[in-house]
């Protein structure tokens, strides 16, 4: 048993509270009760609070899944955060700061603020990482994110994963991960937040580019190749922010981005496998039922690189074929066609 | 137009040899063949070379796939290797050794040879690229691999993918870039010889590890978790022989992994599952119809890496699950259960 376990084990159970009960807040509130924690779900749908504290499932987002005991749901944000230690957040990106704005004054003192959310606020070009912080008034050491090949729906069945906390206090990762950690669960700690949340921000274009191949009927070795390509891609441009190298490598960068272009369940790379079968951009975001966050982000991202001078040449595709009229017969050469050079350029 | 593409453009055509008329042998030609060299495949089986020759066919290997018409064959190793400016090599890695001996007064004085087999051979304990120096009496220099996510029968199907051309020397692996570059194969040169053939050596056992996941009904999550932490203990492995980390983030690394992964072909995936779902070793074996590398690649790699002080634990729980009566459904808390550490650790 490290240190880390001794103390875990000889503290009281620690309070946590999740802030949205869609598919990701809830399973992470099972997560955390599952490794010792009081786990509550803030929510403002009466009938999921009802839900989750009487009958410990969520219909609503987690099909047929029994909830542990140990979490437990309330419309009231003074009683879901009082004394709350670990705040967790996993509301839309778009309106996590006007959500967390009126529960700046009901944190505990000694909270901690961990961001379960992807993407960047589009108004302000921030991660979620800084939008939390802003908006609840502490200062990074009191923030961490969390990400990794997380799809809820598994994670809800306790089937095993690994995961990436990270934050600029090593002190912060160590708490998130002791708190979260269980025979299913494992949280690595990460000092890189810059990489993650790049990670989780970026990581949709590629998945969209590997869908447009694969509805175009290639196989696994371009999907590989794309996956690959892109996080170098990403990864450069990472680094021009400040970020690790290894991060992109690891379970927030390719755990991640691998297990989105794995599952069904991803919009964005749905939507690209309906470019792929030939449908142009409106009709494909018809038929996936909604806006795939790659489709608003890919040209912010570009203009990113193109900013910093990065190279992203599989980000320009998926922009010329979903603005710019790029047959999608000519991705994959567009791509493999430009001149050979050395893989660790 | 780059400098190399210009002088390709001025040169004549580029003799090739392949030697081994098998599915990858074969598509390494009408690849070469396709990047406009004149290709001929030495092979023993008469039946397989007057195919080749006259129908540019290869239904034993590659049913359905009619090949270039810039490929031929031959039984004759004095007129496959004459004025041959490269020569690819594609037999089972353990008669490497002993079916390019006689080859070595063959060669023209200026050849270069690309290893594209995996694996090592097993009673040296030498690279494949080590073994076609050795046995053509050729410096490292003059020696290249390629490796990659580089499914044979995708790659004979013209479906794009890209690859790593690895040598000591970048003009060889410039040079071998060059002759096998079109618009459906990307190489991209890499120094790092060792570490491109440790991860091809080493990620069947990962393969292997995925396949028992999957066959215990575990999804996307834990597949991506395996392959990432996979990626990472070989990294660890690699490094310590003097291999370069991003080589393994890269397509012979992780492109390679997850293409093997996600194939049907894999036998060391294929044996994994049929582990997964509760088989012993032998029945597993028969199942899948023969001998899957891993197993017994699994032992010598985790003795090297105990030698070395390198912790390999998901290659250590293969090594347990096959050889000594772990039960499978033990694999995931095993590697999970583990101190929470740094993930760059």
């Amino acid at each position: 048993m490290t240190a880390d376990e001794q103390s875990s084990a000889d503290a009281a159970p620690l309070r946590a509270a999740i802030v949205g009960s869609g598919a990701w807040g809830t399973t992470f509130g099972a997560v955390l009760a599952d490794a010792g924690c009081q786990a509550t779900v803030l929510s403002r749908d009466p009938a999921v609070v009802h839900q989750i504290a009487v009958q410990h499932r969520n219909d609503a987002y987690l099909p047929g899944i029994d909830l542990p005991l140990g979490v437990t749901a309330t419309l009231d944000p003074v009683e879901a955060l009082a004394d709350a230690r670990i705040v967790a957040v996993a509301v839309p990106s778009q309106v996590a700061r006007a959500t967390l704005e009126p529960l700046r004054d009901l944190l505990a003192p000694d909270a901690v603020v961990v961001s379960l959310m992807k993407g960047v606020e589009l108004s302000t070009d921030s991660r979620m990482s800084e939008v939390v912080a802003e908006a609840l008034g502490l200062p990074p050491e009191r923030v961490a994110v969390v990400s990794g090949p997380n799809l809820a729906r598994e994670i809800a069945r306790r089937q095993p994963t690994a995961t990436v906390v990270a934050s600029v206090s090593d002190e912060t990762a160590r708490l998130v991960a002791r708190a979260c950690a269980s025979a299913y669960f494992r949280p690595y700690t990460n000092p890189d937040v810059v990489g993650v949340e790049l990670c989780g921000a970026v990581k949709n274009v590629i998945a969209l580019a590997v869908g447009i191949a694969q509805g175009r009927g290639l196989g696994y070795n371009t999907m590989a190749t794309v996956i690959t390509r892109g996080l170098v891609e990403i990864s450069r441009l990472g680094m021009a922010l400040g970020a690790d190298a290894e991060t992109f490598a690891g379970l927030a960068g390719m755990g991640d981005l691998m297990a989105t272009c794995a599952s069904p369940d991803s919009r964005n790379h749905t939507l690209g496998g309906h470019v792929g079968r030939g449908m142009g951009l409106d009709e494909a975001v018809a038929a996936t039922g909604g806006t795939a966050e790659a489709v608003k982000s890919c040209r912010p991202v570009l203009d990113l690189a193109n900013r910093l001078g990065i190279e992203m040449p599989i980000t320009e595709a998926v922009v010329r074929v979903l603005y710019e009229g790029l047959p999608v017969d000519q991705l994959a050469p567009l791509l493999l066609s430009r001149p050979r050079k050395s893989e660790l350029a």
